[in-house]
């Protein structure tokens, strides 16, 4: 037991900025990842072992398998499922450290690193800091909605959809009922169309067992796109395709539109429709997110840094950058490459070679990606593949859609959890517990709480 | 689509106190159960398909299987694994309708309930409200200890044990990576011995996987009890065992011993101990918790509601209580019946028979308990049990208690989840995922971050 002494003591050193964050000795180059998505743990998974110190900052503690946030939102999974502990992940891993904290700041001069934590030398830094929800600056709508870009998200989409519905069988008046049993998605991409295909499901299947008190058809389901088309980085075919399934759902998919207002009842778009809906889930653009410090001239469209294509960031010696805030500009890609899971990864993995022979001084080859082609679900049974030249859909694109996603998942265990609800709700259409753990608002409702 | 129209209107209608709560029309007699635990789920399955319309009325949309909270607060078990909703339970019930309110006040004059969601007329009224933690008073504690009570207690027990783990592995201090931890446990009742048994298995087999950084036995467990025996409801031979069971585990376990004072750092004892930690546990005790209304002078010891051996509460004709807030006070039980699942349980199935009877004017008998025996568990393969004249204590009571709670789980798949999770845990000492998905703080650090 301990023996009596002053608090302030441990107040004062209880994680002060200036402090370093502990760290195991070691005589070996440091290597400093900041943030543990596909890019980052790629890397690190190809600098174990090595004669390196390999650093992993992230201010989750978990890996987060974005493709399936969708399925968290909707109540098909458990966010425990498609996130993963590091710790379990680096079980083993003697030259690998993860360390939670929030960074805060890069101090390139010095080599250092700011977190919310405290400091950290680098001999090496790597941004894989990805991206977050691009609302445009609009902001009544940045306010009222919920984007779709980490776990918390799903589950604040999944809490205020069962906490409006709950609503709705409170409710008497038939305008609110509308209002809370509305669904705006706005963005016709992968995200948009795999959470308009789900809600769909939930809608058909789920909607008409737990709430008898109102029929489906009250559950509207509009999905918002700008353009012309949905996926409109797939094939034609995989749009039209897309759009058929949707329809079939009874999505209502509106092209050539977008949202100019939302104040968290009715949603305002550019030709002066108006939806009324008090639930908007955003997925209608990404930017690019990492700490302060980078030279303001080697960032580009999309909050993105520009890079040399051995995604070393221009202008520095020892500072990389991977996944989706990494834009290789070259006359090929123009706009860089496609921010999906496959070239994280590859980047992540490229580096983890290349960082061995500069460390070495051993020549590197350039970055270079390889398509291995887009899948994309709608609903159950139902999904678009392109692969090179073949382009399918239907039962065994969602098929080839299941087990891609299934094998991609960090951890036997989540694998088989994954697998497991997935079975479940293909023979009997019912989903896991749908449960309101924490009562979500909006965050501008803090200040109105009627809203 | 809806047509355009003035927001202010649906904000007016959103959620008055004043508006009555939106329910299907219906000639039966109506009871509303406030409630969904153990005795109020009880009530309601008694009375399903019943010529009697039920609403239940809760704070959450789940019922909660509370004697599994310190696994779900130990990582052992996700939260949906031992919650489910009650949408699902009803799924079919046509006489039984779940409304999402909390109850804020009875007026018994009018038998009307008022809830934060609008107002519930009833014929027959029924409490089962429960308990909550109880810091007797001590305000330090409560505002920087944490209670074990519901589903978000556990979660943020997890969230803030693991989120110190992680402090802990970032700090210089070795007086604060002591303090971050060491867990204090007070209460030697199931709960708290249940916790301890199972925090000292996470030190013993997961710590050294997870946290490289330092050895298992940086993290210290003390359980304080403020008499001289644990379980003192249980048998001799139990609270020995158990005694035994957790010093085989490195549990300090302090008799007659409580805490006067704890600054979220330190935690001082009345004979003047002091013990450094930022995890603190309570367990200690519980006071009931119902809306007002209820008439002061039938409220007794722990903040229980008096009711006659039939379960009304005394003073009304129409209002019932059942579950732990109900004390039925006579010569053989001078302080009511065991505050546990099983006192709950019958309850709710006496009272649901004796409401029929009730309605259609038959006469009823008093409550009769049935004690079945008490079962506790500490840490894996070991548990005690008193059966009647049969008092064991090792692995076949372990077996016993994991069969009992295990078919006592509402839900097949919870019951599959949780036998599943138990299963790999029994033979590979491997936990769930350790998330850290809400950054939980105790109360009073919100004006103190530092804390």
């Amino acid at each position: 037991m301990n023996v009596n002494y002053s608090n302030n003591n441990t107040e004062e050193s209880a994680c002060k900025v200036t402090d370093t964050i502990c760290l195991p000795d070691s005589d070996l180059p440091r290597v400093v990842i900041i943030g543990g998505g596909f890019a980052g743990l790629a890397l690190t998974e190809k600098l174990k072992h090595k004669e390196i110190q390999v650093i992993l900052i992230d201010k989750n503690n978990f890996h987060q398998f974005q493709p399936l946030l969708y399925q968290v939102a909707t109540s098909a999974l458990e966010p425990d499922s498609i996130v993963f502990p590091f710790r379990k992940q680096f079980n083993g891993y003697k030259n690998v450290v993860f360390r939670l904290a929030e960074v805060e700041e890069i101090q390139a001069s010095s080599n250092i690193i700011v977190t919310d934590k405290g400091t950290v030398e680098y001999d090496y830094l790597v941004l894989a800091t990805g991206t977050t929800t691009n609302f445009f600056g609009v902001e009544n709508v940045e306010q009222n909605s919920l984007g779709m870009k980490d776990i918390r998200d799903s589950l604040n989409i999944r809490h205020l959809m069962l906490q409006n519905l709950e609503q709705a069988a409170i409710t008497c008046d038939d305008d609110e009922r509308d209002a809370l049993t509305n669904f705006v998605i706005v963005g016709g991409g992968p995200a948009g169309v795999e959470m308009a295909g789900a809600l769909a499901e939930f809608c058909k299947y789920i909607l008409p067992k737990d709430y008898p008190e109102y029929p489906s058809s009250i559950m509207k389901i509009y999905l918002i796109e700008a353009i012309d088309e949905l996926l409109s980085t797939m094939s034609e075919k995989a749009s039209t395709k897309t759009l058929k399934y949707l329809k079939d759902l009874d999505v209502k998919v509106l092209f050539n539109e977008s949202v100019s207002d939302y104040d968290g009842s009715i949603v305002t778009t550019k030709s002066g429709k108006t939806i009324f809906a008090k639930n908007l889930i955003w997925t209608a653009g990404v930017k690019g997110q990492f700490p302060k410090g980078i030279d303001e001239k080697h960032v580009v469209k999309g909050n993105r840094i520009r890079t040399g294509s051995f995604l070393m960031v221009e202008g520095y010696e020892n500072i990389f950058a991977i996944g989706d805030i990494a834009a290789i500009i070259t006359n090929e890609t123009p706009k860089g490459h496609p921010q999906v899971a496959q070239t994280a990864i590859q980047q992540g993995k490229y580096l983890g070679n290349s960082l061995l022979k500069i460390i070495n001084d051993e020549a590197v080859k350039p970055f270079e990606y390889k398509d291995k082609g887009s899948l994309a679900t709608v609903g159950k049974r139902k999904a678009v593949a392109d692969l090179g030249k073949f382009k399918f859909a239907g039962y065994f694109a969602w098929l080839l859609w299941s087990i891609v996603h299934l094998m991609s998942i960090s951890g036997f265990r989540n694998r088989l959890m994954v697998g497991f609800n997935w079975a479940v709700s293909y023979f009997t259409y019912e989903k896991s517990n749908r449960l309101i753990i924490r009562n979500f608002k909006p965050k501008s409702s803090v200040n109105n709480p009627k809203k």
